[in-house]
C-alpha cells in the first residue's frame, strides 16, 4: 500500500467496500514501462480499470488505449486521446460498431479471421490491421484459452488476404497470458512472428509492428520480476529473431499499470466455525466474487489481506464473500493465513486490487452496490 | 418460450442483449407451488430477479420475500410487501444492518453461529431466529458449499442460546442445492430436523417452523421433475419425521420462480475457426460469462439455445462471449451442437435465462452496459 493511499484511508470513513486508486502509482508504473522499453509505446489495457482519472492521467502522459468496444473508445476520447492513439484490439467486434469507430477517426483494428477481416475492409477500408496469433499463455496465473488468435500459417494467409482487401497489413499481436511470471515466454511467439515477417515480406508485403500484448504481472502474494527483466529478455529476442530489422513494438499492459495502485478496503463481517469443535474459522468480508474479487475463482489470484493485527500469531481461515451464494468464497481449497486476534467490524485491506475488480464487478447482486473507485 | 415473449421479440428491436420476463409464466410458477404445497409459504429469494415488476406482481399474489441484505429489503417494501412478510435470510449481516432492518419492521432474521446470534439479541430484540443447518446439497447442478449453516449439534446448543437471549427460537432451515433434480434430497435433513424439534421441545422451547430452503429446479436442457414432485416427497418425509405434529414451512424458490419465465435476445458476433483445417467452430454471442451467463462457470448450467435454423444440421461449436477475456468462454470442454447454417449478426435466443442472470452480470467490463431487463 502506498503512504498515500495509506493516509486518505486513515482520514476517511467508507460505509461500503471501497477501491482507492493511487495515480501517483499509476505514473510510476507508465513511466517504469516507458523507461524499461523505450521503443515501445504502451497501449493501456482499459478494460482492467476505466476510471476516467486514470484514463486521464494516461493520456497526458503520451500514452495510447487498447479499447475492447466503443464505449471504451468513447472513453478515452473523453480523456483526450486522439483517435490515432486507440487500437480497438478485441477480436470480436459488430460490424457496427466497426463502424461507428472508424466514424470515431479509429484507424487500427485486430482480427484473427476471415469473417472479421471482411467486416474492417466493408466499413473501416484502408485501416491497419494487426493479426492476433495464438499463444499457449503457459505458465500465466490467469492463463487464456484458445479463445483468441489463430494459428500462424492461417496468420500468413489472412494477411495477404488483407493487403488484396486493401488494408495495411500492419501487423502481428499475441499475449503470453495474464499476470506472466516468466519474462523469456514471448521468445517462441516472437520466433513465430519473425517467420511469418520475412515470409510476407518475400512476398511484397512489409508488416511494421509486433503488439507484444500484457501479461506483465502485479505484485500479488508472490514476487515478481520487476518490469526491468521483461524489457531486458525481450529486447534480446527481438535481436535473435528479427536481426536489424527490428519492428515497432506496442504492449498493452492493464494489470501492470494499474494492478498494484489500487488498495480495497473491506470490512470482516462475521467470523464463525461450522460446528463447535471443528478448528477452522470462517472469515467472511463485505466484499467477495462478486462485489469485484472475481478472480479469485479457482483461488487464480491471491491478494494479500493486511489487517490491524498484522505481526501477531496467525491461523489458517476459509476467507468468503457476503452474498447469499456458495460459490462465492475467495479462499477454501488452500486457506488463507489471517491473525487470530481479528474480530467482526474490523477493516481490513486487500492490496493490488487496481485491476480487474471495479469492472468484475456484478451489477448489484444480492442487492449490494458496484464497487466504488475512489482516485487520489 | 413464452407465446407473449416470442410476440414481443417478433415486434420489438433491441441494439443490445436483453433480457425478457414475461410475468404471467412468473405467476403460473407462484401458483403451481402454491398448489403442489398449499400448507407451504412462498418467500421469493429476491437475488434471483429483483425485477420491481416482478416483486410487485409476486406481493400482489401474497407472496412473502427472501432479502439477502437492506436492499432487497427496501426493494420488497417498495413492492408493497408487508414486513411481517419479508425474511433477512442472509447469514452474513453486518450489525449496523439488521438494526436498520429492524427499524423497517422486519423481525425474521437467519443465523449460524453465536457472533451472529449476539448482533441479532442486540440490535433486534425479541426477534424470530431461524438457525440454518448445514447441508451437503449432494446432487445439485449448483452445489452449495459449508459456507452457510453449522452442525446439528451446535445449531441445537445455538436455539438453546437465542431462547436465554430473550430471542424466539422460531425454527431451522437448510438448503438442499441450487437446481436440485432430485425430490428425495430433503428427507435427510427434515430427520435431522425433526430430532432437533424433539430434543429443544423436549427442554421447553418449542419451535415452530422449517425453511425448506429452495433448490427447486428451473427447466434447462435436462428435463426435471415437476414441482408436484417436490411437493409430494416433502410432504411424505414431513409425516414420516413429524408424524402428526408437523411444524410450519416455507421454502424460498428463485430459479423455480423465475427461471424459466425469462429468455435472453442475443446476437451472434462473429464465427471462426482457429485454423483453416480445424474443424471446430467458435460462435461469439454478445453476451457471456460476464454480461449475464455467469452460471455457466464451470460449464454448470447449460441453457437451451434456440436459432432461426432450428430443425437443420447441427454440429459442436465452442460458444463464448464477446468480451476480450479468455474465461469468458460458456461451453468449450462439451461442445454445444448449433445449426451448421448460423451466420454473424442472426439472433439467437437463450432460453430459461430468468434467474440469476441480470444480477450477476458486471459493471461494465469491457465497456459492455449491464444486461437490460424488460418485463411484459
Amino acid at each position: 500500500m502506498t503512504q498515500r493511499i495509506h493516509d486518505y484511508l486513515e482520514r476517511t470513513a467508507h460505509e461500503a467496500p471501497c477501491l482507492v486508486m493511487d495515480l501517483e502509482r499509476v505514473r510510476d508504473n507508465y513511466q517504469a514501462f516507458a523507461h524499461a522499453m523505450p521503443d515501445t509505446r504502451v497501449f493501456y489495457a482499459i478494460k482492467a480499470n476505466p476510471a476516467p482519472a486514470i484514463l486521464e492521467l494516461l493520456a497526458e502522459l503520451s500514452s495510447c488505449f487498447d479499447a475492447a468496444s466503443v464505449a471504451e473508445i468513447r472513453m478515452a476520447l473523453a480523456a483526450g486521446a486522439t483517435p490515432d492513439r486507440i487500437s480497438y484490439s478485441n477480436t470480436i467486434k459488430r460490424e457496427r460498431d466497426i463502424a461507428t469507430a472508424f466514424d470515431l477517426g479509429v484507424r487500427q483494428f485486430a482480427f484473427d479471421c476471415d469473417a472479421e477481416l471482411e467486416k474492417i475492409a466493408r466499413v473501416a477500408p484502408g485501416s491497419r490491421v494487426v493479426c492476433r496469433l495464438l499463444c499457449d499463455g503457459e505458465g500465466a496465473d490467469w492463463p487464456l484459452s484458445k479463445k483468441f488468435g489463430c494459428a500462424p500459417a492461417m496468420a500468413g494467409r489472412l494477411m495477404r488476404r488483407a493487403h488484396e482487401l486493401g488494408l495495411e497489413a500492419h501487423g502481428l499481436a499475441f499475449h503470453v497470458g495474464s499476470q506472466q511470471p516468466n519474462p523469456g515466454m514471448w521468445d517462441g511467439a516472437l520466433a513465430t512472428c519473425a517467420d511469418l515477417f520475412r515470409q510476407l515480406g518475400e512476398q511484397g508485403i512489409e508488416m511494421k509492428m509486433v503488439n507484444l500484448g500484457g501479461g506483465f504481472p502485479a505484485r500479488y502474494l508472490r514476487d515478481v520480476p520487476q518490469v526491468e527483466m521483461y524489457g531486458q529478455a525481450i529486447t534480446g529476442s527481438l535481436k535473435r529473431h528479427f536481426g536489424n530489422r527490428i519492428p515497432q513494438t506496442i504492449i498493452e499492459p492493464g494489470r501492470g499499470l494499474v494492478g498494484d495502485a489500487g488498495v480495497i478496503r473491506s470490512e470482516i463481517v462475521l467470523i464463525s466455525k461450522k460446528d463447535d469443535d471443528d478448528p477452522v474459522r470462517w472469515v467472511y468480508l463485505d466484499i467477495g466474487k462478486f462485489g469485484g474479487l472475481a478472480e479469485t475463482i479457482d483461488e487464480a489470484i491471491r491478494y494479500p489481506i493486511r489487517t490491524d493485527h498484522d505481526g501477531e500469531e496467525l491461523a489458517p481461515v476459509v476467507l468468503a464473500g457476503p452474498t447469499c451464494d456458495s460459490v462465492d468464497v475467495m479462499y477454501e481449497k488452500e486457506p488463507y493465513l489471517l491473525p487470530v486476534s481479528i474480530e467482526i467490524g474490523e477493516t481490513v485491506t486487500i492490496e493490488s486490487t487496481g485491476a480487474y475488480t471495479a469492472t468484475y464487478a456484478s451489477n448489484g447482486f444480492n442487492g449490494f452496490d458496484p464497487l466504488r473507485c475512489v482516485c487520489i
